[in-house]
This record gives structure tokens, C-alpha cells and sequence, in this order.
């Protein structure tokens, strides 16, 4: 079966990319060897935002009496969060496939191989394509830490899908999927201990924005080991794990019923032909690829975290976009610019552009503009008792250079700032448009 | 004294023109006889969030079990809701205060007189200026219904401050005022009854998007009576009203323990000596202002809810802003292109830039594009059950026209497509920028 196109996976760069590439008329086919939407839809972003909207609205249910309403303490039914978050994530994949039909692109359930660039195996069918997409994403990273393979520790996927919640919950790794699980866990009660290597939690968000948050959630009696390494796991124990650390104080330990892992992610480089390519690798290891996302083999793509640019869902798509556009002759380079960056805690942490950590090391000379939140009427009609800052850098020229935003709805707004630094707009350029009163975008117009 | 600007109101228009112009370095003298922050910030946007924000909390509690979360009933204590917006006003009314003082505005607590262009009159001493801002801004309409002067009836200040909860409530004018105080009744379990004249609630919004939300209403049990004009009040039961109407169906009448009349607002042009100027007035009987806000008399310019062009607080900020760059000589011309509307029901409703309704008395040729919210995979995690529509109009050249959500967080995501309208740019240009993966806001990228 010969097409214009192979991709290989069904994430979001993969989904994204057959999408376009249909759209363009171009005939597709997809392999996916398990659900189409990948890490993302079904065990990632999404259903993460589903239990995260319920801890949501338990929130709100708690603190109901600060806005005079009240409700009571909310009582959060854990089966059925995790019951509706099937029920979503069902949709949305069922929604994909109804946009790939729509494109008549051919999705083939199965594992890929690799033969050649121009050669795809599945099933015990052979698939024969002009040019091909790479997208396997990638895969929580387990760490060499002595104990845990013999350990009954969570990754995302079980954390997803508990059933009955346990007592208290160390996570190892304090970065944004750590954090949106601290966050989880600690509105439905559960005794919550983070453990992070560096200083500071969530890397490459702002650090005094981490800092805030960490905060906050210290104040909500979630527990805080910074510069902390994990030495060894212990989960011999029935219904207990015990997790080794040492830090400048020495050594200690964290006894929970459960452990969670979020150390991190690496990309899916094994177990579909990859080697069958001789693509050229980067330093670190990752398949390498230009300003279109095509690697050293010309007609051969890698977008998504399999290039471990930004392993982001959003970063993904766009890359997708680009390859496809490329590939389609129609131009266009890759921008990472402003590729915001949201943690989806409540309130919300939402970044884009470069942080000062960033500016300091590249030498770039910058002022930094901060307002409080409660400069916007809205978000003190909305946040009782609650801060947030909103934190521009903007360079010599005026040119903004990052936005940082603690404070809901962060996520929603942060995209405004993004569009500005990648047009390399001032930030005075606010001025120049309307925002609707009372909003908290407004706040913008404002530094 | 002498001031280089003189403002005669400090609603949004006057408290901005001032900030603008401290900042500028100009001396400023705003007369204000009221409260600092206008009709806006003391009973209008900002009281009006903060009930509804509450409402919103116990629509939260009363559909929690939705997101697997059990609260029981939600109970609104009212005196506390209004004296929650009391608390949240007055923390405002002190930021503005502070912002003006910062810029050394001088703030006269008074009715101000106008004598001439260049002379104002307030407590007993005049003020000479070089240029006048005038912002009175605006005042309920109170049409000549018989039997109103004898009723008890609400205005929108009225409603802000009551105590105790009527068992039913008559909403005279279903425009944004009476759309959103019937929101926050129909939460807080008041039976509503909306009487419009027109054949659709919300002029001003996309007809398609009123109709929904007003099944939406009706559905939650808000009675909607169209094409209905009131005929007469009689308000002199006991804690009863009765309004009588008349529509196609013949002549009825509706009784209810309270009535709110928000059929509209008119320009404040009396009580602080504008016939003293001699302002040119347009056809309407509004103060005639050019692009710069200025009016015929050069150095008086009118800006807000006075000159009668749009009654929104956020375009009362900008032409202030525009009339203060023109005074300092800085250029710049008012836009009226992406002046968004909102209204903050629940879901919330937002419009910017033409409706079709215009498109088609004005000739253009347009497309409609239009997604359900729940293309966006937020919008499902967050909102179960619940329907919203996403609705562009496009030109021939693919220039977006018009952009009308029904859905949450539509307030904040609007002025996004404000910023494309404003700067005459494509649809296809959303796919340059990265939305952070999963929002609400995504979806502009899939239209």
C-alpha cells in the first residue's frame, strides 16, 4: 500500500500531523499500536485536568464560605472521578478519530517497524510511503534508585487510576507532573510529601513564582524536601514504602502508603526500527532535526517529545504543523519563542518566554514589571483571601521577553503574552487593545 | 488654582484620563461628588462580579456531584454576599485612590461646576484649567411607565444592596443589566420572570448565542416573556408588584414580590453646567466628540458613558486614554473595531467585533465558522454536561470580522480575537502561535 505519508504514533504530533496532512489532500496512514490521542489524552493532559477539576471543585466547595455560600465539606467519590475521567478521555479520543476519518487518513492499529525511510511494517503489512513522520513520544523515566524494582511505586498511570486513596503519598520529583499530583492529592486529603534534587520545585518555571507556589501548598500542609536526593526505596513493608534520602541535614526517610515517580520523561527511541535510519543524533542523544523538523535523512521527520525539544503536547502540535507544511512545499520554520508553559495547580502557574534564570546566563540586560493580581477587579471578586503576581521582563527596547503569571485563569491567559513575544511586540502594545472590563487579562494593559 | 487638565467625573474614564495624565506629567485636578471609581466600580462591574462570583460558587456546590464530588445544598448567606462586595469595593475605591495619589491628582471631593472651558466651580472654589475631560457618565433610564412612580421598584443599585431574598422577582429589560441579575436571582433559587420588548434577550449579542442562552435560563426555570411591552405597574399590594403587558398573545400581567428595571442607561448631561460650554450635540442629542474625544469646543473633550457611543466601562478607559495622548500632543486616534461585550451569566457570553446581523445590513459577505466548546478538551474535563459555542465570522480574504463564544472563560479569552480584529488579521493566523495544551482558548486555533 503506497501513501504520500507515514506516521508513526497517534499523539498529538502524530494526530496533529495526519489531521493537516489529510487536509491538504495528501493520503495518510497513521500506526498507533495503542490509543490514539498517546500519552497526552489517555494518561496524561487531559485526564489530569479531568481529577484536577474535581480536586477543583472540591476546593471550591471548601472554601465556599468565603464567598458567603455554604456547602458543607466536600466529599470527593474517587471511583467516580476516575470513572468520568474514562468517560472524557473516550470522547476526545472518539472525536479524533472522527476528525482523521473526516481526513480519510488510514489508521492502522498495530506496532510499527521501520524498515527503511521509505518502508513501514505492521501487522504483517507492508506500507510504502514518500515521506514519514516520527512521533512515538515519550516515557516516564525510572531512575537507577536501589530498591525500586522491587518497589510498588505509582508512575502517572497508577495515579490515574487509584481507586481508593491512600493515607499520605511521597512523590519523588517535584517538577509539573509532581506538582499537579501534590496539588490532587492534597484537596482530597491525602498527606502529601514532595521530593525534589534541586532547590527549588518545577524547573523552568519562574523560581519565584515555584517559590510562591511551593508556599502555598506548604501552608495546605503538603511537606517540602528541597536539595534532596532519594538514596534507596524500601517497599517491603504491607501497604507502606519507605523512602531513603539524604540532604545537607544527612540522612532521613519519608514512610507513606504510597510512592509516586515524576523524576521525569524520556523519549520512546526503541522497539519500532528507529536504528534502521541512521538518523543523526544530538549530543545528549536525541534523534537531531532542523528548523522544519525533518532529521538528517531528507524526507524523514521527528516532531513531538521523540526530539526532547520541549516535551510538551503544544509544542507537538506546532512542530507537526511545520513538518507537514514542509513536506506539503508550502515553508514556514519552527519557533520556540513562546511556547508557554502551565502547571496546572490551583491556582494555576503559567509561563512564557524567557525566565531570569535564562536572560542572567545569556547576558541579556532586562527590567522586570510585577503587579499583584489584585491590581484587576476580577481577581479579587473571584480570589478571596488569595495572591497571585503577574511578572513581565521586558528588554532595553521595551520588547517583552517573558511573561509569568501565578493566579487563575494563568492558563488561558498566558497564550496573549506568548503571541506578543513571538511578534516581538512591546509591551506598551497592550495599550493598543480593548480588554473587556472586569477581566484579569486585564492586567496586562496594566504593567 | 490652576491644573493643565481638569476632569469632572472619576468613574472609569475620569479616574483613567487622570492616571494617564499624572503620568505624563501633567497637573490634574478630578472632581468626583460621588465615589472615586464611578457607577462602574460602586454598583456596577465590579459589585455585580463579586454576587455573581458567589452565585457561580453555589452553582459550583449544587452541581458538584457532576465532577464526583458531594457537597449537599449550597445555602447563600446574603447579607454576607453584599457585604463581601462592600468589602471588595472599598478595597478598590482605595487602589484607585492610591494610583491617583501616586501621580499627584489632585481629587476634589464635590459637584463640580462648569463655567467655562476653562474655569470649573466646586465647594465655594474655582479651578482654572487649560484642557476639561469631561466623564459624568451615565444614569438609569427610567421610562414613563404608568404606575412606576408609585411602585417600589429596584434599579440595579437597589438589587446590589438587598438583604433578604424575594420570592420572585420581574426583570424589566433583558439586556445585559437584567440578564446578569437574573444569573444571579435564578442561582440564589428566586423565581425570575424576564420581560423583553424585542424578539431576543441581550441586544447587542449574537442572536444565536442570546437564544441559546436563554434556553438555557428557561430551562433552569427563569420565565422569558418576548415582544412584550409593559403597559403599567401597580405597586401597591403589600409586598407585591403587578406588571401588566401586553404582547401577541393579548394583555397579562405578572405578579411578583420585587420588580428590577434595567431597561437601559442614558448619558448624565445635567447638573454640573454643560450648557455652559455650548457643546455641538449629534442627532441623537449626545456631545459630539471626534477620534480624539475632543468636541467642538477645542481643548473640551467627552469621553465614557457621556458621549453615548458604547455605555462600556473598557471603552471608556481607552478613549481616555486616546483623549490624554491627544491633549499631550501624542497622536493616536480612538478605534471602535474590537470593543468586546460581555455578559457574565453562567456560562458567560462574549462578543467582539461585528455580528451578522450588521455583516448583513452592512452588505458584507461573510463565512460562518463555528465549533462546539467541546472541541476543546478542557472544556469537557471542566464543564459535564454542558454546551458552548465557539463562532467566527470571516471575510471573503479571510479576515476575521466578528468573533461570538458562549461558554466559560469566554470574558478572558475574548479579547484575543479583539487583538486579530483590531490589527485586520486572518483566521489562519491563530495556527502562528502555541496555545498552551489543554485550554479553553485552543479552540480558536481549530476554527
Amino acid at each position: 500500500m503506497d501513501f504520500q505519508l507515514a506516521i508513526v504514533g497517534g499523539g498529538p504530533a502524530g494526530y496533529t500531523a495526519a489531521e493537516c496532512a489529510g487536509k491538504l489532500g495528501m493520503s495518510v496512514v497513521l500506526f498507533e499500536k495503542n490509543s490514539l490521542g498517546g500519552v497526552c489524552l489517555n494518561e496524561g493532559c487531559i485526564p489530569t485536568k479531568t481529577l484536577l477539576y474535581s480536586a477543583k471543585v472540591s476546593d471550591t466547595v471548601r472554601n465556599a464560605s468565603k464567598y458567603a455560600v455554604g456547602g458543607g465539606q466536600p466529599e470527593v467519590n474517587l471511583p467516580k472521578v476516575i470513572s468520568r475521567k474514562a468517560k472524557v478521555v473516550r470522547k476526545l479520543v472518539l472525536g479524533i478519530k472522527a476528525r482523521l476519518s473526516e481526513c480519510r487518513v488510514e489508521i492502522v492499529a498495530g506496532e510499527a517497524r521501520i524498515v527503511d525511510r521509505n518502508t513501514v511494517e505492521c501487522n504483517g503489512e507492508t506500507y510504502r510511503c514518500e515521506s514519514m513522520i516520527l512521533a512515538t513520544g515519550s516515557e516516564t523515566l525510572v531512575p537507577p534508585i536501589p530498591g525500586l524494582d522491587k518497589a510498588a511505586y505509582w508512575t502517572h498511570r497508577e495515579a490515574l487510576d487509584c481507586k481508593t486513596l491512600p493515607q499520605s503519598l511521597t512523590i519523588v520529583g517535584g517538577g509539573v507532573i509532581g506538582m499537579e499530583f501534590a496539588s490532587f492529592f492534597n484537596s482530597l486529603g491525602v498527606q502529601v510529601t514532595v521530593i525534589e534534587m534541586l532547590d527549588e520545585i518545577l524547573r523552568g518555571i519562574d523560581r519565584e513564582l515555584a517559590g510562591m507556589l511551593r508556599a502555598e501548598y506548604a501552608k495546605r500542609g503538603v511537606r517540602f524536601l528541597l536539595k534532596t536526593k532519594v538514596t534507596d526505596v524500601d517497599g517491603n513493608g504491607p501497604g507502606e514504602i519507605r523512602v531513603n534520602y539524604e540532604n545537607e541535614e544527612g540522612h532521613g526517610s519519608v514512610v507513606s502508603e504510597k510512592m509516586l515517580l515524576s523524576v521525569g520523561r524520556r523519549p520512546v527511541m526503541k522497539g519500532f526500527g528507529l536504528e534502521n535510519l541512521g538518523l543523526e543524533l544530538t549530543e545528549r542523544g536525541n534523534v537531531k532535526v532542523d528548523s522544519h523538523l525533518e532529521t538528517s535523512v531528507p524526507g524523514v521527520y521527528a516532531c513531538g517529545d521523540l526530539n526532547g525539544v520541549s516535551l510538551l503536547a503544544h509544542t507537538a502540535v506546532k512542530e507537526a504543523e511545520t513538518a507537514v507544511r514542509h513536506i506539503a512545499g508550502r515553508g514556514g520554520e519552527m519557533s520556540y519563542r513562546a511556547i508557554p508553559s502551565v502547571v496546572y495547580t490551583n491556582p494555576e502557574v503559567a509561563s512564557v518566554g524567557k525566565d531570569e534564570e535564562a536572560l542572567k546566563k545569556e547576558g541579556v540586560e532586562y527590567q522586570v514589571i510585577r503587579l499583584p493580581m489584585a491590581f484587576s477587579g476580577r481577581f479579587v471578586a473571584e480570589n478571596e483571601g488569595v495572591n497571585g503576581t503577574c511578572k513581565a521582563l521586558v528588554g532595553g527596547d521595551g520588547r517583552m521577553l517573558g511573561m509569568h503569571i501565578l493566579g487563575n485563569p494563568a492558563s488561558e491567559l498566558i497564550v496573549m503574552a506568548g503571541m506578543m513575544i513571538e511578534d516581538g511586540r512591546k509591551l506598551s502594545e497592550w495599550k493598543r487593545y480593548v480588554f473587556p472590563h472586569p477581566t484579569v487579562g486585564e492586567i496586562f494593559r496594566e504593567l
